[in-house]
């Protein structure tokens, strides 16, 4: 390949950390034990957050992942970065998709008859691709154990998570100087959004629900807090259009009103997520008490969150403060807009397990899970927290460490 | 419903521009003769950008088409916004996807022995659930049609498209203000999409293909315009990390390399595709000669684009004014990294037809695409020039109005 030697730019960004050679290792073989599990001979990965998480690359890849053995990582583009960005030690050129049946079976020494897909995002038309190529296979949906092993982080990713969360705390705490009266949420979200890409802000947002879409995440100032979307979101907004019908709108930030920043920082591909509160000028009552509230929450659900836990010890436990503070019909939205979760497990994407909803779903140590308790009141806006949480041996870390009062500016 | 009533905040932003009733209808009708092309009963679609073109929202719903007669909507979440946004005639509350058989029976008088559906993005996991609701029915994908009537955009849609283009056009005009020696790649994108943001750039970039992703464009300084990625585009850059491996670096902007701004502007959900070049200080002789060549190739292969032409006419067209400059072997990204197009549809979707490669789709009048000649020179960097265009009965007509030259700041 003549281009992108080193020379002539830069193929890994110097301040990027790669994924190290013993995680991919140890993450290898944790699929191999759920192939196992699922007898079957291997999977073929092919989607970019799964590629990154398995074999630390996104260039355009199919991974196979043999029940045993070292895997093997066949590129069409570009193999180059993927030997500078991957610790994986088998990295091939592909020419072409079409070639991935005999790439496989001289390096594996045979093809496979039961193979894992990850059937929960492959679209249909690329998965009758793969079918014809490998026609005596059968095929097993693997995307549900790969969710299930993302769940748990290494003490490498909870660094990684904490470094993300430093960008959220790092942008919290210019807010106050950000914010005025009279700015849209559209340039006002433009001006924090600045300084998150200064900080290393990677953009884009890796989910995995088929039409989930989340840019940043959400700013939301007065009554635009009131407004649910499409997402499985308790706060949306109005957005600027229909078409992105979620998020800042042209609204104009006014004195005494909620503004809640709700944010997604990125780096090194893996996320946190972060909510906090902020007003010019002081908030009505109600909103005040509801933000104490939503502290309350966040304490009684951190309080029940441990290894043996259950998924719905912690919903139960922060519904039971919400209500104790009067606010049930306010909790995550109101009305029909309620949802049902005060949480969400984060990484690599930000729709992973854990979900803190009534599910018997045990917590494990080193689960990562974002926890954002909001109350919604309507015509007076929404407020809340949100913080990142490690679970411990003893309990659970905080990961996003910017204060949590309610900033008055 | 109880939440979002429009005292509690707007569920439709004022400045947003709703697909009028006038343009869903034409659209059905488009997709109607589609299916009765493919011999089917009815068509079921649930993709974001698929919903905003039918229906005019994507608030989370299914829209179903039948071979003849009105479509309908059916909402799950959120029913009111949906109303308001969508100018359809039928749109009903779904409380969950199990309800849409006895939903689609009781509106429609029965259920379809031949369903098209979005094969082409649809995950496996999800036509799964929907083959056990509907076991009568057989499937049949109905993405490339609907791929297909998207390429023709309405006279409505050509102006969406202009509107969308005049913010890359006066973002284009304030980067000489903002573009500093010093400044990390990172930085300065931050400061320019700020302004994008101010201007009511929606964020989110929709994109169809499988792994395809995007995040305002490329922003690429110096010999970051050399290093190619993943993505299927003739220039990428380092990207921050490994899992974002395109786009920005924390590269610092130096004097006399080019600063490529490779931006796609989203206004109601319709996009355009633009790309100026910059230099702070003069530029190497052969980047600016290469500059002039890119301006020759885009009107070479603008004179071969009108109605009846075929995608590789303009193609041809496009490499031979290349050839003819010296400059073939970098042209679209060098050696390895070349990509074997010019151009791309866009709309909804920044990956929509037609895709000026070898192919022999006709261009029609209506047809949108984004003509992107740019050159890759090792160790120097690349320079280009991207502009919208329309194709009219006469010719192309372009959309994205700035200035034309290499501007030295």
């Amino acid at each position: 390949m003549s281009v992108g030697e080193p020379e002539d730019g830069r193929l890994v960004e110097p301040r990027a950390v790669l994924v190290p050679a013993a995680e991919l290792k140890v993450r290898i073989s944790g699929l191999q034990a759920g192939l196992a599990d699922l007898g079957l001979d291997a999977a073929l990965l092919h989607q970019n957050a799964d590629l990154y998480y398995y074999a630390g690359t996104v260039q355009q890849s199919y991974l196979y992942v043999p029940a045993e053995g070292d895997p093997a990582l066949f590129v069409r583009k570009v193999p180059e970065r993927a030997r500078l960005e991957s610790a994986l030690g088998a990295i091939e050129h592909l020419a072409s998709p079409k070639d991935l049946p005999a790439a496989v079976a001289a390096r594996f020494g045979g093809l496979p008859a039961r193979l894992g897909l990850e059937l929960d995002v492959l679209p249909v038309a690329l998965f009758r691709r793969l079918e014809k190529l490998f026609p005596q296979a059968a095929f097993e949906d693997v995307g549900r154990a790969i969710v299930r092993q993302r769940a748990v982080k290494s003490p490498w990713e909870v660094e990684r998570i904490r470094a993300s969360a430093a960008v959220a705390d790092e942008v919290s705490g210019l807010i106050p100087g950000l914010l005025h009266e009279g700015l849209t949420e559209a340039e006002f979200a433009g001006r924090v959004e600045a300084e998150a890409r200064r900080l290393g802000h990677e953009g884009y947002i890796r989910m995995r629900g088929f039409n989930q879409e989340m840019f940043y995440g959400q700013l939301l100032t007065g009554v635009s807090g009131c407004v649910p979307s499409y997402l499985d979101t308790p706060l949306a907004g109005t957005g600027l259009s229909a078409s992105v019908a979620q998020g800042v709108s042209f609204r104009r930030i006014g004195r005494g009103e909620p503004v809640v920043f709700d944010f997604v920082p990125v780096r090194d591909g893996y996320m946190a997520d972060f909510t906090r509160s902020f007003s010019i000028g002081a908030l009505p009552d109600a909103l005040v008490r509801a933000y104490d509230a939503a502290l309350q929450v966040q304490d009684a659900a951190t309080g029940a969150a441990r290894p043996g836990a259950r998924c719905s010890d912690v919903w139960d436990a922060a519904r039971a403060a919400a209500a104790a503070a009067g606010l049930a019909a306010h909790f995550m939205g109101h009305g029909a807009g309620q949802v049902p979760y005060v949480g969400h497990g984060i990484g690599i994407e930000l729709d992973e397990l854990p979900v803190l909803t009534g599910s018997s779903l045990e917590l494990e140590a080193g689960m990562v899970f974002a926890l954002e308790p909001k109350f919604v009141l309507p015509g007076l806006g929404a407020v809340g927290i949100e913080n990142t949480w490690v679970v411990t041996a003893g309990g659970v870390e905080r990961l996003t460490l910017a204060p949590q009062d309610l900033v008055i500016v």
